[in-house]
């Protein structure tokens, strides 16, 4: 009788759970298209092209949506019209628009055009955090605070983001403490929730467990969100996991904006699309319609000049007679 | 306080056990590039270079390649020279070379160029069997069985494909059960291990799950083996799922190769690079040398006229200073 005859096959001896059991039952998506996707584009968008962008993106379903950074325009040009983007934009009914803050100076303009969600910035690699800020970490958490202390004082909330939480493109991988201390002084000093960014797309399941899984000792696992790039194909393995740990905020940027597709070192971000694919067929809530979304993205291939990066959106939805 | 705060935070009240700890050391990888990427090629490789390509893929560690299928030739020129590829491949010392058989004439190909392994091919979708290879699943059976029977008689070792595992793009939904039927009849009649195709690319981890936790009561897991293709960008969770579920056999194209990755419907297969970058950084033992993987793969996008969709081939190894 051959050896993996039905007859004599027994269920393999093993106590494992069913690895769904756990999961969460619905995912908030931080949509960060408009910002960390487009900041990196050769061609900027109009502003025009960003709001109607936005509001399909909210009419898809997408309840948070980082819609730009009140950054040095000489910096990031892609970013200069973000003052106008929120002021056309107007109040988007159950949406939360925010935008990145790096200091005082940013979140004046944040609130002068009446932005009640912000997003603050550091990184877990100092030498990442030299050449891409050109500040230590402590200063730039100084900066955050600063920006925090604005924020509370008008009401606003804070997001801080932490890049190369895994791994830094000048120091290669970095140790879950480091991006505990960061990932702590920045809930310490009141943001409402620390996103964990897989800068260069490289963190693979285990590291994502091992950091998640040190991060859920200190720290309650509803202030924390995740953030992947799917540089090198691991992003939704990386979801799947960080759900697993429990968390149940996953940012994603529609399309994959966010790294140019074809080129050697593309990394583009999680794609929406692909996200709300994965998790509409594990039966996870998460608000957002796929044919909408895809409504939202598709229009952005012509105007920035080249294809999208999402998977899904390039394959669409499969047949259901 | 602020709700994230870290003195006031404490670990979730879960009883989970790492996702890790029951997954597999070692997987072995099935290469199908050769095969199922090259078959949908409009531009077909010269002998030569598919010779280069597959001995470059054995120097890179993997043992088990499907260099070509014995079909006919009006069907599938890109196949033609499959005899040709395996002369001149010869004996590689610790691969075991195969190629996919559907029926007694090939079965004569196969053994006239000394092969000892094979593969028959079916489906889990009667729709798709017909259309696809013209029979009835009950009929594709039949020939499988001719084929494991002068395989047997030679010595020959048969890997069974089933087909739309998960999804079928005429019927859609395809369910477990029907599966179980057809994979059990394969291993019956002689088929040392079956390869679960996920053919458009469409499955999910739920689903994954779903049909595995079905299969593994009647089959014993180390003859079943998963074929994903990434045309949603979900392979390599669903990899994850079916590790956690005891599989240990998994297939892969080097490049990514098998789907036009820039147009709609795009659908190309698992790209090793991905799969092993992966399970590299999961400590999982694969044999194969991501290095000179992506040296057997870079050529071919000269050679086929298109970039090929993996990722981590176009994205590199991350920084390690």
């Amino acid at each position: 009788m051959p050896a993996g005859s039905v007859a004599e096959a027994t269920r393999p001896a093993r106590l494992r759970p069913a690895p769904f059991a756990g999961l969460p039952r619905r995912v908030r998506i931080v949509e960060v298209g408009p910002r960390d996707g487009l900041q990196n584009e050769s061609t900027p968008l109009a502003v025009g092209d960003k709001v109607a962008f936005i509001v399909r993106l909210a009419a898809a379903g997408l309840a948070a949506i980082e819609v730009g950074a009140f950054v040095r325009p000489d910096r990031v040009p892609q970013m200069a019209d973000t003052d106008e983007v929120v002021r056309r934009l107007g109040a988007l009914p159950g949406v939360a628009l925010s935008a990145l803050v790096p200091n005082r100076a940013g979140m004046a303009r944040a609130t002068a055009c009446g932005l009640r969600d912000v997003a603050v910035f550091t990184a877990a690699s100092e030498t990442f955090t030299r050449r891409n800020i050109n500040m230590s970490i402590d200063a730039s958490l100084s900066a955050a605070r600063d920006v925090v202390d604005l924020a509370a004082a008008n009401g606003a909330r804070v997001r801080g983001y932490v890049s190369t939480a895994w791994w830094c493109p000048y120091e290669g991988r970095v140790g879950p403490d480091a991006v505990r201390r960061v990932a702590g002084r920045l809930l310490e000093m009141g943001c409402r929730e620390v996103s964990l960014g897989d800068t260069i797309g490289a963190a693979t399941p285990h590291e994502v467990w091992a950091l998640l899984d040190r991060l859920v000792r200190d720290v309650q696992v509803g202030s924390l969100a995740v953030h992947f790039h799917d540089t090198r194909g691991t992003a939704l393995a990386n979801v799947l996991t960080a759900l697993w740990s429990g968390i149940t905020t996953v940012d994603a940027a529609a399309g994959g904006l966010g790294g140019c597709p074809y080129a050697p070192g593309a990394s583009g971000n999680l794609a929406t699309e692909d996200l709300v694919y994965m998790l509409d067929g594990m039966d996870i809530e998460t608000g957002v319609d796929l044919t909408r979304l895809c409504e939202a993205s598709r229009p952005l291939a012509a105007l920035l000049g080249h294809a999208l990066p999402s998977r899904y959106l390039a394959a669409g939805r499969p047949p259901a007679p």
